[in-house]
């Protein structure tokens, strides 16, 4: 997560969103992912505020700026970053992969503010709205089927945004269990195995070690070591039970 | 970009998914990020292959997989990973940031198949269809607004997993065993627990959920598969023998 400040500094503007929903679905990710300030550019709809895909984004939405223009709802930004699908054919910008694109802006978004511009769903953004950028951006997509949703390519973006790379990473590893836990499992699923006939009946010489190796390659959870040791017991418990009955 | 191979090895399994437009957007996002396979378990409505939101993706759909049951979507799967909103609740689960939990399952599509869990859009993932997944990953989304709409979760989720696809490869040792031979000897444990009077003496409520669990937090290597069955099959035997005689 971005600092609160700079989550405040960037405007996400829709230009020419045709679909309500998708205003609706854009709000709806800033807002999952910390981003409050929303901006429309000239709404196919304009009851767009009353998107029912907005789900726990109503307030994002309720303060959206509405701008007649783009040059007007990027006015007081000092980068402003447009998106696309298309990957060649804009040869006036550069072309940023999200990640690298991502990076420049969190820098800015230190110090000032920046407009991250996604164009309609049909037409993406107009040659006027992309002269307003200062470079593009685009979600590394297959070649098969590059056009994303508005709403799924605004939720990328952000997602991007906010990764924070810099975050300590340690996958949390679940303690093992000791290696003398894992030898009184690996007895008493011996036992159990003569009690059942399983061993005695395949007479395999090195049975114990073989069964050994085989519950050690189980990664056995320090936490789970107990639980395994009661079930054991009571099967054992049970398998000799039977035993001691008359055949 | 992953490798043909390695995005053919991904499930993407929807459970329960209420709305059939969602299903189109989640299959959209599939087709932009290059995943073929798309699973669907208990559709609340039946028709979601006509939903309109697939743009794009309307193969993707057309070859999706119905199931009954979350065991049988993810049967040939080395791997179940779970996506959830909640933060700390699930604590028999452990619990990835996105980004690592996206580590671990490229990882694993080198080698083997792997099933990526979204559950309902109003109640996430039944403790039923958890129980199924080896761990739980989340997409981390602000306090204020933690759940996203389900088609931008599997955007984003899809998204960290082509993201990086440039990290150093080198497949994993040992080979897991599939979900369809870890569910068979779940379900062997539990009758020998039932057989044995370790559960019906506990009464505990969830206690097949628990086992589940149990069983998936033991890493099964491919190799052992077999050899569990059939120590568990003769025990059961043996166990049900027993029974039968007269006390």
């Amino acid at each position: 997560m971005l600092p609160p400040a700079e989550l405040d500094r960037l405007r996400l503007v829709l230009v020419a969103a045709r679909n309500p929903l998708n205003i609706g679905a854009a709000a709806r990710a800033m807002s999952n992912f910390g981003f409050p300030r929303l901006r429309v550019v000239n709404p196919f709809e304009a009851a767009f505020r009353e998107a029912r895909s907005a789900v726990g984004a109503s307030s994002v939405l309720a303060k959206a700026g509405e701008f007649a223009t783009v040059a007007e709802a990027v006015a007081a930004c000092t980068l402003v970053v447009g998106t696309t699908a298309v990957r060649h054919r804009q040869l006036q910008h550069t072309l940023r992969r999200l990640e690298d694109g991502a990076r420049l802006i969190r820098k800015r978004l230190r110090s000032g503010r920046v407009a991250l511009l996604f164009g309609s769903e049909k037409f993406g953004l107009s040659n006027e709205a992309l002269s307003h950028c200062h470079w593009l951006m685009r979600v590394p997509t297959s070649e098969e089927n590059i056009s994303m949703n508005l709403g799924q390519a605004v939720a990328v973006c952000l997602y991007e945004l906010i990764r924070d790379a810099k975050t300590p990473r340690h996958p949390e590893k679940a303690d093992l269990a000791a290696a003398a836990d894992v030898e009184r499992i690996t007895g008493m699923l011996l036992d159990a195995l003569h009690a059942s006939g399983f061993l005695s009946r395949r007479r395999v010489a090195d049975a114990e070690q073989r069964i050994r190796r085989l519950v050690r390659r189980l990664n056995l959870p320090a936490r789970d070591a107990v639980i395994w040791q009661g079930m054991l017991r009571q099967i054992l418990w049970k398998l000799r039970s039977g035993e001691k009955r008359p055949g």
